[in-house]
């Protein structure tokens, strides 16, 4: 195993390494400040992203490192050169890591054996997420001090999310008790599948999922937002089902009136702005981990 | 009203705040330096801008602040988030302070109750631009050491501009004589308009505005921009009619023999570059104003 | 001539210039830390680049000099702004030094005597590209010591590459002995044009150009990708007919399996990559030697 500290997937982390992120971004949190002075990452999106770079391009600014940051599909470059050829080219720069995010499922696979500096995983394909998914616990873990016995349901467009995927695998690795809510066309083989209504008032947890408007036919759903919002949104109605400490959670950007009604964005039991703030703590403290 | 040091319209600050901003603004062109290092600033451009983007980051990169710009423009991020949910994103991530351009008017009045940094207007719609307009100030005070009494002709396309809204208002309250002139698909209802001819000879400025083609449909103009030229452009001709000290300003980019010739633009009584230059060392005062 | 420390061509510079230009690089690659704090670069690209452009901030970030970069193609900035005015608007703003890549040959002739910073010529058109041949010079000096008598093959389409056009001129008149292949479309007047395979075993190097796919109608070119590797390409048969000690160049992107086999492009004779990594030491020595 490599002795680099890449953060592709959380698949080969160990809870003690997962915990010891988490409190390092608590002590981020608090306020701790480090200085890399000198360092330099690039950023390279290959897909586009809002919340995710400029999140990590934030923790780099605060941590003192200089940014980088390469897209895609803003660059007008000559297309054609592969993912490693280009990953090689910021490599030869002589940065210090790399964030990478890819539409290919596991594209870290074909680099983190052959390039020599940390590579940070900024999602790929329907795959990993796993800057997402620490933040997330971070965010559970600073609400409820711990994982174990935690009930928290999962609801909206499972098959097309990365943050899904990652998070079922790892929240069951740490004892939570995930549930999955989606219409049929979000569904996939392997998992089991639950009435919103009906779980509900136990969940500790309601995670929602956006509905990726620009990646669905609207012919090929049996439902209009609206519709979906009644039959799998988060409304005022079902709020007041939840659990007394129960939280919403979101990793955005979220369709008002759709997930979530308008009203509950920033209502007092929702955290999807937490969820951000807490998202530069824990970039810092993987970077940190890399680098130090 | 809120102690945050917001700029989003020069409407409701008092002339002895506007001149702090301007003597301010001198200490930086003399050479004056701070250091804010340790804070960072999201530039947030809804709407394309390059003389205001860059001026702003060069004017943050002067006074050692990080810069995280994002331009919705060139962004290929799932669209439909609003404004307010954009802007809470990079409250969320923990920056000192937003630059926001955006195409709505007085888009601030949503934001500047619920957000807990300051906000500066970096143009909105055809309503503000206070950062140009304290620029266009501040190269006038440097030239002539007064507004009081002094005669200045606004000639364009006055119904579209922020730039002329916002310094017809500000310019009038601290005792300017404004002259509008503008072929008559630019003139708006309310205001007196003169011929360009007539007033040149008694201004002590003359300030020019880009006729924006890409805004306008050629069939619904008079003129070609030959015609516009001759008619309301500065030509060589014109030129000499000005007054012994007048001088010219544009807020730019500026189309060389249509809104002024060619031979013009870096002439003696030309102020252009001056006020690219100047608007720096606004922006700078007006940062170091909401931080300090 | 002017004192200005610019780099747009090499042809009005010196051997014993450029001769410091690559020992300064060499001090650079050996750890040689400077620190430009304080100073402003803006990188401004009319036309797109990836390695230029990357590699030129990077360089400026290792001396600590805070960066703008402006990119036309993926600015939504109205158009018809001259190259000129636009230069202004940065030299307007403050900065330090410009880098500027345009797709006019020779652009920086209207901008060298009324510019009052210096220079750096990120590439003109087919003309020149002084910042790829110094790293070019210096992967060479750095691997043989000298430039005198030392063989090398420029392979590709040298009439539309302005690497090539710079390296013929400043090769020859550092005493190197420049040989050209190409396919008949590629070819151009003035020159000599030789086989590959009659002169390869004699190379000391090796230099492929990127085929511009983009560039090119495929029903003007006689080849297909395929056959074009088979005439032109150095494919693993080839490699094997080269000298001893000789290597094997690129300035990339490269196209594997056309212009360079799969195989080769990190074999022990490639220096592909090596490229890019001291292209941002000899860019720090351009920089450097403007700004002391």
């Amino acid at each position: 195993m490599s002795k680099m500290k890449h953060l592709v997937t959380l698949d080969t982390l160990s809870v003690s390494e997962i915990m010891e992120v988490l409190k390092h971004a608590e002590e981020f949190a608090k306020g701790k400040k480090m200085d890399f002075r000198g360092k330099v990452i690039a950023n390279l999106f290959f897909e586009a992203s809002t919340r995710t770079q400029y999140s990590f391009e934030m923790a780099q600014k605060k941590l003192g490192i200089e940014t980088i940051t390469f897209n895609e599909q803003t660059s007008s470059t000559a297309k054609g050169e592969t993912l490693y050829d280009t990953v090689k080219v910021f490599e030869s720069f002589g940065v210090d890591a790399l964030v990478i995010r890819h539409s290919e499922d596991n594209f870290f696979e074909q680099l983190v054996e052959k390039i020599s500096v940390p590579i940070f995983n900024g999602g790929d394909g329907k795959g990993n997420h796993p800057s997402q998914s620490l933040l997330d616990l971070f965010t559970i873990w600073e609400e409820f001090g711990r994982f174990e016995g935690l009930a928290l349901a999962i609801v909206g467009d499972i098959a097309n999310s990365r943050v899904a995927h990652t998070n079922i695998k790892i929240m069951e690795r740490l004892g939570m008790k995930v549930h999955l809510v989606a219409p049929p066309e979000f569904q996939e083989a392997g998992y089991d599948w639950y009435e919103l209504d009906e779980i509900l008032p136990e969940m500790d947890i309601v995670m929602l999922l956006r509905v990726q408007h620009e990646r669905h036919d609207d012919d090929k759903v049996n439902w209009s937002q609206k519709s979906y919002h009644e039959t799998y949104g988060l409304t005022a109605k079902r709020e007041r089902m939840m659990k007394k400490d129960a939280i919403i959670m979101h990793p955005a950007p979220f369709n008002r009136d759709v997930e979530i009604a308008d009203e509950l964005v920033e209502c007092k039991r929702s955290r999807i702005f937490k969820q951000m703030k807490n998202g530069v703590y824990v970039r810092m403290a993987i970077i940190a981990r890399a680098l130090e």
